[in-house]
C-alpha cells in the first residue's frame, strides 16, 4: 500500500495554476493584494489540478496516539498514562483540540495508533481499522466508512504495538512496524476523504514525543539535535540537557540514512509519526491538503517527502510551534507558518485554529466578483 | 454622546484576570502551551470583568465607506467612483469581505459615512441612522435594532459629508465633521451589540484612504511621513513619491497636536477613520473586544486611545497589514498582530481571518476539562 500510495502522487498542474493567477487578476481587489494567500490559493488549485480548486472543508482532523519507550529516559515530567487519559480527554470532548474543533465545524477523529495503556481505553465504543489495515490483521466488520458528525469525536484503534521502544538501546521500532504504522496514516487519509473531509488536519498525542520529533528532524535535515531540541511541554535545565543527549546518544547508535525514511522512523520515530507521515501521503496521493500543526507533524512531514518529494505540494503549515525543530523542519520543507502564536500544545489545536484562513484563501476564488461582472472600474 | 462613552470606558478588571489565570493553570494542557492565546483571553477577561469572559461571538463587521479631497493630488491610480463601486459590490457579495464573512457567521454592516457618489448607492434599500444620530438629524423611524441576518449585507445611511476636503489646502474636515462621524462609528458599536454581536471588526474601504491613514499614523506617533507611508493598493514610484510629499505637505501646513485627537481628524483625517475611532470607543465602552483590520483601523485606534487611553484594552489586532504605518501604530499601541501574512485589502479582511483565533482563545475558558474533571495525572 506504501508504495502504491507513493507512486500516486502527481507534481503541482501548471495549467490549474495559472488559471488560478490568471482569475486572481480579475477580481475585485487590487492585484497582489491578499498576500500569502494568493500563492496559497494559487498553489492548492495546482494540487488539485482544478481552478478553482474545491474548498477544503469540511476539515477532518485525526490525532494519532501512541506511547515511547524513550520515556524511561526521564525526558519528561509528565507520568506515562496520560497519553491514555488524554485520549479519553479527546474522546468525552473536555481537550483544547475539541474546543476548536466545535468552533471550525472539524471532525475529530483519535487513532490508537500505539498507547501503552489500552485498558483505560477499552470501555470507549471504538471502530477497528479497516479489515485490510495491516494493523488490524483479520479484524472483523468495518464503521470506518461511516461519515463521522461534528462534534462526536470517535476513537479508531489500529494498535500496532503498545508503544516503541527505548530508542537510546536499541531501535525504536521494527521496520515492519514503521511501515505497518505508515499505512494505518494513509487507511486514515483513505477513510476521512471517502467520508467527505475536504482537507486533513494533522494532531497528536504521546507523552514525551517531542523528542523522537527532534530526533527525526536532526536524522532528516542533518541538524544538531541541540539546535531542534525544546521544551516540550515545560521541562526543567537538567531534563532538557538530558533529553540533548538521550537524542545525540540515539542518533550516534543509529546512523540513520535519511534517504530510507522507513529506517530513520523505525530507528528514532514514535507511532505516531510514521502514522502521520501516512496521512500526509494519503492525503498527497488524493490531492487533497494536509494543514500541519506542530513539531511532531513537522518531523513526520520530513519523513513524507522523503518518501515522496511532490507530497510536500499538499503541505500547508498551520502554525510554528515554540518547539525549535519546527521552524527547522519548516526551513527544509519550504514552508512558512499561517500562524505564529508561540503555541506548543500538540493534539492538532494550531491546525485547527489555521484552518479557516486556508479555507478564506479558495472561498476567495469561488466566491469574489471580477471587475465586469461587478462593474467596479479598474485603475 | 462622544464625552460621555468616553467617561464609561473602564480599566481592565484584575479580580478577572487573576481568576483566568487560576483558571488556566487547572485546564488539561501544559501550562502556558497555548502562548499568546492565553495572555488574549486573560486580557478580554479583564475587559469584560468576568472569568471566563463571553465568548466574543457572533462577529459583526463594520465597514465605513467615504471619500477623500486629497485623492485630487493623485496619490493613488483608482478612479474615486470605486468607492461607491464596491460598497454596492459589498451589498451585492462579491467582495473578499463577503467571501470571509460567508465563512466565519459574521454579519456585514456597511455604514456611509461619505460617500462622494451617493447617487449610485440610492437603488439600494438602506436603513438610516437612528433619529438621534448627529448625521441623521431629524430622519424619521429607525431600524437600526433589528438583527442582522448573516450573509444579508446591510447599508445604513449616515454621510456626514460627500468626502472629506483636500488636506493639502486646508483641514479636511471641521471639527463638528469630525465629531459628528466619530459619533456615527459610536452608533453603531451601539446598534450592533444591541443586535448580539459578540465582537466588533473594524472595515474600512474609501479610495486613498492608505494617505490619511498614514498621516494621521504620522500625526499620533510623531514617525517621518516616509517610513509610515506605504503603496497602497500598488502605487508606482512617482505616485508613492508624491504621496509622500502630500503627507509631509499636508503635516507641515496643520501640525495637529496629538493630544487633541478631534482636531487631528480634522485636520488630516478621513471620515471612516473618524467613525472607525467612534467604533472602538463604542465598543470598549461596552466591554467588548474590538478586532481591527489593517492600516486604516490602526490610524483610528490611534486616534481612540488618544480620547481615551483605557479603550486601548478593548483592542485586539488582527493582522500585520504590508503597510508601514501599520507597524508603526501597531507598536506604539503595544498590539501583536495575530496574523502577518502581506494582505493590504482593507475592507475588515485581515480582521475576519483573525476572528475564529478570538473566538477560539476564549472559549477555551468555558470549554476545556480541568485535570480533577477529566481524572488527568499532572506532572
Amino acid at each position: 500500500m506504501l508504495e502504491q500510495t507513493v507512486a500516486a502522487i502527481r507534481p503541482l498542474d501548471e495549467v490549474a495554476m495559472a488559471a488560478a493567477r490568471a482569475l486572481h487578476a480579475r477580481l475585485t481587489k487590487p492585484a497582489g493584494s491578499l498576500g500569502a494567500l494568493e500563492e496559497l490559493s494559487i498553489r492548492l488549485a495546482g494540487l488539485a489540478g482544478a481552478c478553482p480548486p474545491p474548498v477544503p472543508a469540511p476539515a477532518a482532523v485525526a490525532i494519532f496516539a501512541a506511547d515511547h519507550g524513550v520515556h524511561a529516559q526521564g525526558v519528561t515530567p509528565w507520568p506515562q498514562e496520560v497519553t491514555a487519559q488524554m485520549v479519553a480527554n479527546f474522546l468525552t470532548g473536555g481537550a483544547v483540540v475539541n474546543a476548536f474543533a466545535r468552533q471550525t465545524g472539524a471532525t475529530v477523529t483519535v487513532v490508537d495508533v500505539g498507547v501503552r495503556n489500552g485498558p483505560l481505553l477499552s470501555h470507549f465504543a471504538a471502530e477497528e481499522a479497516r479489515p485490510d489495515t495491516p494493523a488490524a490483521g483479520a479484524a472483523a466488520g468495518s464503521a470506518g466508512t461511516a461519515p463521522a458528525s461534528v462534534g462526536a469525536p470517535r476513537l479508531v484503534r489500529a494498535n500496532v504495538r503498545p508503544g516503541s521502544r527505548d530508542m537510546t538501546i536499541g531501535p525504536a521500532l521494527t521496520r515492519q512496524e514503521a511501515r505497518d504504522a505508515v499505512e494505518v496514516g494513509i487507511r486514515i487519509a483513505d477513510e476521512l476523504l471517502d467520508a467527505g473531509a475536504g482537507i486533513l488536519l494533522t494532531g497528536d498525542m504521546g507523552i514525551g514525543n517531542t523528542t523522537p520529533a527532534a530526533a527525526l528532524i536532526a536524522a532528516f535535515t542533518g541538524a544538531d539535535p541541540a539546535t531542534v531540541t525544546g521544551r516540550g511541554t515545560g521541562v526543567d535545565d537538567p531534563t532538557y540537557a538530558r533529553k540533548i543527549e538521550v537524542i545525540r546518544t540515539a542518533l550516534d547508535r543509529h546512523r540513520p540514512d535519511p534517504g530510507d525514511p522507513l529506517g530513520v522512523l523505525a530507528a528514532v520515530g514514535g507511532l505516531e509519526h510514521a502514522a502521520l507521515a501516512g496521512l500526509v501521503l494519503g492525503g498527497a496521493a488524493r490531492r487533497t491538503p494536509v494543514l500541519l500543526d506542530g513539531v511532531s507533524a513537522v518531523a513526520a512531514a520530513l519523513a513524507a517527502v522523503a518518501f515522496a518529494p511532490a507530497a510536500g505540494h499538499a503541505l500547508v503549515a498551520g502554525h510554528r510551534s515554540a518547539e525549535p525543530g519546527a521552524t527547522t523542519g519548516l526551513e527544509r520543507l519550504g514552508l512558512t507558518p499561517i500562524l505564529d502564536l508561540g503555541l506548543r500544545l500538540g493534539e492538532g489545536t494550531g491546525a485547527l485554529l489555521a484552518f479557516p484562513v486556508v479555507a478564506g484563501a479558495v472561498r476567495v476564488l469561488h466566491e469574489v466578483a471580477t471587475f465586469d461582472s461587478a462593474g467596479v472600474s479598474e485603475k
